[in-house]
């Protein structure tokens, strides 16, 4: 007899039930799977399900695991299961479709976390069981939650990453390119603003390099790249329409979630973004994993230090950096990491439509587009020219800056925006708010985390036009009443409670008398 | 202006709308509050609302966090807010009642949680904040997953055990008695069948003593005390309840959930229990908080050890014993563990109607009633009464016998049993199942956890008749083909499940030849 009899089955035979049918209920619960079934229907009754029951549910050949929310009033019918948005999409079916509800198999890789937590470093056979099952769908959002508690701060060593990144890889999609060489880009993130992918992809392509490159949405920033790019152009592209776009222009800037590369990242941010932890690990396996699964063989990897950025010090810069060549090296891959400037904001902009202005300004070369934004942007793409053998070592600035101001990289990007489905105007804020300083003097710190902060409570990134334009850099000058940022925001609820933080706050900047 | 303005007042004044009617729609979420709006409804669209978000319900002067699903059909109409049956109870307020909807407060004490999990220890006033956000709802379920698992294995020490115990103490009711000594005892669980303390509070309060036990429902385990004890009689006694009882009989056998004797672990519980995962610190924390809360100061701790028990070595009973000593010390209350085996079940039932079988059958003095049960009762009894001063050290055993020999613990059971509501008979499971040996041979080791997974798999607790009753305690011979246990259940769905999981197993009972 199978361990997973189903229900309709009936192990006693005496069920006149043969399952339940298919109701989609519109309910949104986010990622995680529900079903929702009336405590009174017969398999509650024969199973013993209740509120919180992980269940089984079979459509044909297609199953999911859901958490159960028991109904006790008459929203559905006896006879039927309803289905939440994400449970709905995965399991496929149609509405009156006869489901079989089975007790689902205990889900064996999370032994492995427990062991983890209690101190037992990770089994590559152990993180490649944990990644399997997420994959399926068979971890629950407290699971998840502990898994990536368990992996947080400096909880992998090196070769628990190795593990896990591998395994990341081999759960999706690998993509091939016609190309010895596929070189490709990434910022560790952490510093607003800091949107150089939508330059240094338009200037390496227009340099003959092969760069295809798959960008995420925000974790716990107030804009992922695949956001910006989003306000300019279409991201979720699928596998096919990706290689077209690359064969044809020799890059593109996609959502890596479209394209099923290292599907497991995805699954594991919709944990990772509300509990807004840090982990060395988990940064490196979700980042090569992304970066191997694209085809990249030479990637330069950005990471901005400052103490209020994601890497805070050059210590642990440093250390992030091994641990990326280290993994790297063992899968195959070559990394060079770039320490770069992460004291303050690139770029004017924190947010998807203001990120997209400021590399718009930078592209079409106008007077006033943000210099930093096009230093930073300079910096990383002669290295990765550089990396490409399509500059020699110290050339690689000079080559990038033509490219850029010739107008040759501005061009190659609207031919990139067209080729992912037609370039876009980005939103602007129907609501902005000025935050005026209280204080004089010339500015000498910046709190980013705040500053995203107030960007993520005006509604970015879920409203593409939120966010902060920041008018106050390092070294500039502010008098009282000057405002130091506006707010955009896309209701005024979203601008009022994004300004009442700000008004609240001290020290945001930091001003010294001069 | 407030940082948590009121969606309904609207910062910019515009919006015509002044909240959403409530309407319960009878969906058990388990214990987690979830609120359903419409997509587009006025708040959705002006507070930018998405699935997943936190929001803040506010019907006259109670409110609650809760998450927020998204419902993109017309289940509930666009003035409405549908509530689950966690949100609805814990709001209060009748179907139609006006609610205003906010943006809470971001929880700034998970910034503590985040500072643990990257390996700072907590602050007294950290934990304390903790522990007063999970108390008013404000901590999700997967905040409450992440501050689990950073707390498990051994990663809270002595100081932090301690805050976190008074932390837990302070946030519920402490009840005071008219004695100057008022005993409990506590088992930390692990082994199944374990249910001494409906035979130790009628011994001790037969003999004077002031016992006011609450116990808890089932954690990891197939039946908690008070899962066991409601079989026999109502244990859902406020605190009023309580204290007739104990003024009148001396003893009660009370679920503490019911009193709001430390409210933040029955709240942990509710995440902790799916991810099944050890820890010193809570555990020490759960169980002293209720004992302190209870108004307890001298407490007999039951250690079971064994290999498959909760705690599996001398050395980790020593290492708890010593941590639950210094906790209560400085807590203020007299902590004796008493160490005990923990190799097998106690009595035959696992499960909450089998185990109070077993207790029934002590009581009774009838014969074949489990001695194992009633060994261990003494025991620790033994120890109360001399902790308790009724005996003198040494004498304790005997002093206990009497007591229950005499059927003077037996006549203070039933009577503790109607002044707690009502004495009931346990019910019994509609389908049993004997599972056979394999092999012959004499029993010499017992996998507890497995067992333990078996009567879980039946339906305990959640059906209280559910379970097994165990044939094959240590040294007993069995035959091939003998049953060494059989499943009780109250569905044919999960009679089939324990028992295909039961037979799929080796050695559950190790056996060698004679």
């Amino acid at each position: 007899m199978s361990y997973r009899q189903p229900a309709a089955a009936g192990a006693s035979g005496n069920h006149a039930t043969s399952g339940l049918h298919l109701r989609r209920l519109g309910i949104d619960t986010y990622q995680e799977p529900v079903a929702y079934m009336r405590s009174d229907c017969d398999i509650c009754r024969s199973e013993g399900f209740e509120a919180h029951s992980r269940i089984e549910l079979w459509c044909g050949e297609r199953h999911i695991v859901a958490t159960l929310n028991v109904v006790h009033f008459p929203m559905i019918a006896l006879h039927e299961v309803g289905l939440s948005e994400a449970a709905w999409r995965t399991l496929g079916g149609n509405d009156g479709d006869l489901v079989r509800v089975l007790h689902p198999a205990p889900v064996q890789s999370f032994s492995s976390v427990r062991a983890k937590i209690y101190g037992h470093p990770f089994t590559s056979e152990g993180v490649a069981a944990i990644v399997c099952d997420i994959v399926a769908g068979h971890y629950s959002n407290i699971e998840m939650a502990a898994l990536i508690t368990a992996c947080s701060g400096s909880h992998l060593d090196i070769t628990e990453t190795i593990g896990l990144t591998d395994a990341m890889v081999k759960v999706g999609q690998r993509l091939q390119w016609q190309a010895d060489m596929v070189v490709d880009k990434h910022c560790v993130g952490g510093l607003p603003g800091n949107r150089t992918t939508l330059l240094i992809v338009p200037i390496v392509a227009a340099c003959g390099l092969i760069i295809p490159k798959t960008s995420s949405r925000a974790i716990t920033s107030p804009a992922g790249t695949a956001d910006t790019m989003e306000t300019l152009a279409p991201v979720a592209l699928d596998i096919d329409a990706m290689r077209r776009v690359v064969e044809r222009e020799g890059g593109c800037i996609a959502w890596g979630g479209a394209v099923s590369l290292s599907p497991a990242d995805d699954l594991l941010i919709r944990v990772e973004h509300p509990l807004d932890l840090d982990s060395d690990g988990l940064l490196v396996a979700s980042v090569l994993s992304k970066k191997i699964a694209a085809g990249s063989t030479h990637v330069v990897i950005d990471l901005p230090v400052g103490a209020t950025a994601k890497v805070r010090s050059p210590q642990a810069a440093m250390a992030l950096a091994g641990r990326l060549i280290a993994v790297g090296e063992a899968l195959g891959i070559t990394v060079k990491p770039v320490l770069t400037d992460g004291t303050q904001p690139v770029g004017c902009g924190i947010g998807p439509a203001l990120e997209a202005h400021d590399v718009l300004a930078v592209l079409q070369n106008i007077a006033g587009a943000p210099q930093d934004l096009r230093e930073r942007a300079l910096l990383l793409a002669a290295n990765v020219l550089e990396l490409g053998g399509k500059a020699q070592v110290g050339q690689g600035m000079a080559l990038a800056a033509s490219v850029l101001d010739s107008g040759a990289a501005w061009r190659k990007f609207q031919a990139i925006c067209e080729a992912q489905g037609g370039m876009r105007v980005p939103p602007k804020a129907g609501f902005t708010h000025p935050v005026l300083s209280q204080h004089r003097g010339q500015v000498v710190a910046i709190d980013n985390r705040r500053l995203a902060s107030i960007a993520k409570l005006a509604g970015a990134p879920k409203a593409p036009a939120a966010g902060i334009v920041f008018h106050a850099p390092l070294g500039s000058r502010m008098e009282i009443g000057q405002p130091y940022l506006t707010i955009h925001a896309a209701s005024p609820g979203e601008l009022a409670y994004a300004r009442a933080y700000a008004e609240a706050q001290e020290n945001l900047i930091s001003l010294q008398e001069v």
